[in-house]
């Protein structure tokens, strides 16, 4: 069986996801092309040994630059900080590796856009990691949308909720600082949505959106792992410089509307990513908290038994399932990387472009510009124009 | 249009209900033969007078021989406590009166045949209270089930929780008393779902039981009204002498099993009187908190989206629902009284015996007191034995 | 007792929410000036003649300026169709009569104006239809909010879903022709959201919209009642002349952002009424198709066992719930007319204006055209501009 | 860091299930003492050959006894069908390995008590596989019993419903033929919700029990894996000789009832392993199917915000869950594997019995025979009788 190397640039929640992915993808997907965990890169020498070690990756460096360019690797994985996801992408995509970066892509749309050319110039292999689209259950959201189940769509609703920085007490962590995270709520869960609008719906033409920062100021973290940090109240402050919130309307090309909000500031959501589709046929409704589920509605169903059904996407029919167990026993979040790997594997041994891929990463982009734009200006702004 | 004069004895809870539905039984279903709210009854002249006054009975008596025998009087509506039942009840069919009781139908079985035996030998009209059978969701799983469309039928779980007598200091009130109320959750709550699987399933065959008291003495109640009730911790206390929970299990004719469960003291229920049917091509589920919703599940739904829908019975294909309002306008508890009301009137003025009548209120008994002896005596019972 | 003479106009589906509300104020609210239901008004004889006898009114007219002068009566409720409230309602105040008027108040902004004029200038009591707000779960929110108990108010989405024209050939019926109805979903049900946003939230700064027409045109109606309608795909054929969706977002005085969504596009809901709340120290969620229910979260939950609470407001602790029934068993939407007419008698006879009044009517008509504006208009409109 | 050596028995569901747990501790619980995945036995050459290489055992062998004796191996795992389990297991002990035997422990009580004996003469570790306690929800649901959070335990009620076998033309697979399963849901199911109620809530004094098979013939099967399987309806059939579904009665020995129902015939339930716990001051509610997620309600919440909360155990807070992802980001079935391996590896190392153990392992199968003669004998049954 074919095999390709995997040299992985980052360590923390990401990398642990997509280690996690590759470690375990011969076992439940032994028909797909296997992925060699090879080479790890970090920073810090002793954190990657770690993380190598507990994550079984053969070696690890601590320069991106000597992982990017080693003569073994054949596929370079980028979940940095998104700050340096540019640099990098460029210079394994010179090298003439296949890149998989983390969404989202670069912190502006123009860094996107040279990635993606940068991609391209090398004839490379490029995919970005929107995790959600692999969740059988929105696996089969797009399934009833394709086959016209949910005839003429109307309206795709969307938000992303979570809660984790509501306590203005809690620090001012990379996430919450623009040259860094490029922005808050916008680029790190509205990237999600935008690009499942752009997989169930299609593509926007116009939007419109408004953002706040809630807590304008936070203390300086002492310690930061995953969404978790540490700090304390009296600690020294300094300005949050993201969005803590970020909503938007839309309008799509296929005439559907569309509203979409992002936010940390919603006590009680832990991580609620949902959207709701209505259509001339039908309608779905999903929320990441319970993953497994899609709540799927017919207007042809027998007049006394209407109602929004239950599936519990795990059944052999729906999508990747067949890889785990057996119906009504549920995955986990990080089933999402497995799927999204299977694609990235697939791709690569079959000479096409996986999809999502950096075309997908540079469309979310130029959404988040063009929401950005319409609320520096106060008006529609055209996605053409970005 | 014609109509007919009722007699209420009882005025608190159930007669509340009741007054509700004849007074505003003409207004939603205006075809159906009208009911005059002529003369009430209750022992405390005061009560009874402020009752008729704020529920519109034309007039009022203490003594319920008097309204049994009034000459003006078609029908006579029983909600006093059910110690009371038999003998009004057997005085009212003597006199030619049609009967409308509140379920249990008596404290025994052996009474509960007396007063069928006497409605019969009366030729009299005679319906029982089982007001559950009368919302429009369970009607729907009663058109499923008779339809054939969950096929045979496997299994009838059926459970009645409540907790307003969970905390130790409540006081002893009538409902916890063996000589006024028979017995406790078995009477109250069990008797319920034991209509409800004869109304959905059929009869039963033998049934085994257990029970439990876990509060064994409380003060004596100084005020109460509907299920509250004030007292205080250090007053008198006396036995509570009937179940605070009642389980059996049984089997029903058709070959499907039954497990039923009754109990006061499920903190978080206030009244989930909920059951669920499996049967070969389907199941459904419902629970009375949400009394306007059916879950409904067909084997038969496409293989990717099967699942149980949520079927709010507020259509206008809903039994009794284009009385009310549009869809998603949802109705409420009292809701039920109306419906069964509808069915009194109807029947009465159709010349034939309402369903449910002293029949199935003397088939519940039945079961109640197979329980009973089931649980005496550690067996299983039949019901043909009681 | 003290009571008033009521006098109403229209006897359809809002006709019939309010004749019930004043037959059944008695029986459920003794404490409460008693409405007597003197006069009703309708265009067509033969069916206010009907109405009256079912519903209980002494007696009807059809002309409805004898009814805004009829020297017996004090309370003029209005709920004719939206283009007829501003003649009656000015009508009636000045014939000093108090005043109940559906909502929307009026077709347009300026005629809510002149109408909340002609009230003060009159000195009479007025009221407005925004009867969501009486719903108990929906009193609990507000409660909690008033109390603090969900700390600084961060973000309201509110989204009205119904259903009822997804088909196309559904007909044109009144409340989709703009001479009529105004508005479409905006006016129908946007109106009710941003009521509640101005209950629950306080007042909005400013407001961008976008609205659809997804059908152009429709069969003309055969006949209708309450919101159904007969027609036949192959009549003659009329433009919709509102909108099938509009959706806006807004910035609160307070700082909240808002996010609304009305359309009658959402296959599946029926009567979606749904807001959510979150704040720094909680969140809640309502959802009118379980109206009995509120999601209550608080962010000082201990640690281990946070989350959204089902609270069922049906305790006696909860808004009007001590004159229903016993916890758990639940209510329907006609119960929130009854404690909106509490409100009109309690108001009317303590001499006070009832809540909400015009001023309320006009507020929520101030954000209908700011939104219609900012759609014509493409931009942002400060409420302060219309 | 020490580890441990393991070989293992049986490769297709429980199989796998464990192997990933072995594959990925170490990644997710680098304190926990490692298991390396040594060696593992099938019948079949090829099959287990395959399995070794997908799952990553370092070597393979089809005879059992050659693994049980083999010098290298410290812990054996036996997950082969429940009739072997006696045999295998008393070889490793007597061969001096550390036990992990999957559920049932075997097919009688009497061969359960032979296996823990022959593990406590060898002086060896025993651990019995009874995965859902490990859920991070459930180990909430014991913590909040143990620290007396729900007060005095009053009820508890399980059921475990699937919908697997429904379809009458399923094949005869093996967990439908007694000589090899046992029994069928009864020891399949229930044994899970008998493990769940002794971990919960403590020990059973007496049972009652019914049972049936709905479907008594089936069609051989041509082939199957894990839970599924293909026949044909014309194949052969044979005598389906376990039951379809098995309900019993209990009481425990601190008083509470208990009522628990397993079944293979209820549409609609793909893993619905279900229970519900109801104390003086609370309750808690618990669905496999939304297996992160625990209902719990307490008594003494405020007045107006009492309600089930949905407790979304994913917190760091919560039993495990540290170790995976940001809360909200949910786990699956497979997880609950990973935390029992934890428990197995720290018992080892740590020189003390892991929990669950043969104890418990022989505690279910005493209530599993007590409930089956109860069902043969038609009468309650002490657990101390069997």
């Amino acid at each position: 069986m074919k095999s390709y190397n995997v040299g992985m640039i980052g360590y923390k929640f990401m990398g642990k996801a997509h280690s996690h992915a590759y470690r375990d993808l011969h076992m439940f997907f032994p028909q797909t092309t296997v992925p060699k965990m090879k080479l790890i890169c970090g920073r810090d020498e002793s954190g990657v040994a770690t993380a190598a070690e507990q994550f079984g990756w053969a070696a690890h460096v601590t320069d991106w630059r000597e992982l990017v360019t080693h003569p073994d690797i054949d596929i370079v994985d980028i979940n940095a900080p998104s700050d340096a996801h540019k640099e990098i992408a460029i210079a394994a995509a010179k090298a003439g590796k296949h890149l998989f970066c983390e969404k989202p892509l670069a912190l502006t749309l123009a860094d996107a856009r040279e990635m993606l050319e940068a991609a391209e110039a090398a004839g490379v292999k490029h995919m970005v990691g929107f995790n959600y689209r692999f969740a059988p259950a929105v696996q089969l959201a797009k399934k009833l949308v394709a086959e016209g189940r949910l005839g003429q769509i109307y309206h795709f609703r969307a938000w992303f909720l979570q809660d984790w920085i509501v306590d203005p007490t809690f620090p001012l962590v990379w996430r919450l600082q623009k040259e860094i995270a490029g922005s808050g709520s916008h680029g790190d869960l509205g990237a999600h949505l935008i690009d499942l609008a752009h997989f169930l719906i299609g593509e926007m033409t116009e939007v419109i959106g408004m953002s706040e920062t809630f807590v304008k100021e936070r203390p300086l973290p002492t310690s930061m792992t995953g969404l978790s940090a540490k700090g304390s109240a009296d600690a020294p402050r300094g300005a949050v410089t993201v969005d803590d919130a970020t909503l938007f309307m839309a309008r799509f090309a296929n005439g559907a509307l569309g509203s979409f909000e992002a936010t940390r500031f919603a006590p009680g959501h832990r991580c609620t990513n949902s959207f709701e589709i209505n259509g001339s046929k039908g309608s779905v409704k999903f929320d990441f908290e319970r993953m497994n589920e899609l709540q799927v509605y017919f207007t042809d169903d027998a007049e006394d038994v209407q109602g929004f059904r239950r599936v519990l996407a795990t059944d052999p029919s729906h999508a990747y399932m067949d890889a785990w167990w057996p119906p009504g026993h549920t995955i986990g979040y990080e089933h999402t990387f497995l799927h999204e790997v299977v694609e990235l594997m697939n791709a690569v041994s079959e000479d096409r472009q996986p999809v999502p891929n950096f075309v997908d990463g540079v469309k979310c982009q130029e959404v988040l510009e063009a929401v950005d734009q319409s609320i520096a200006q106060r008006r529609w702004v055209s996605i053409s124009e970005v």
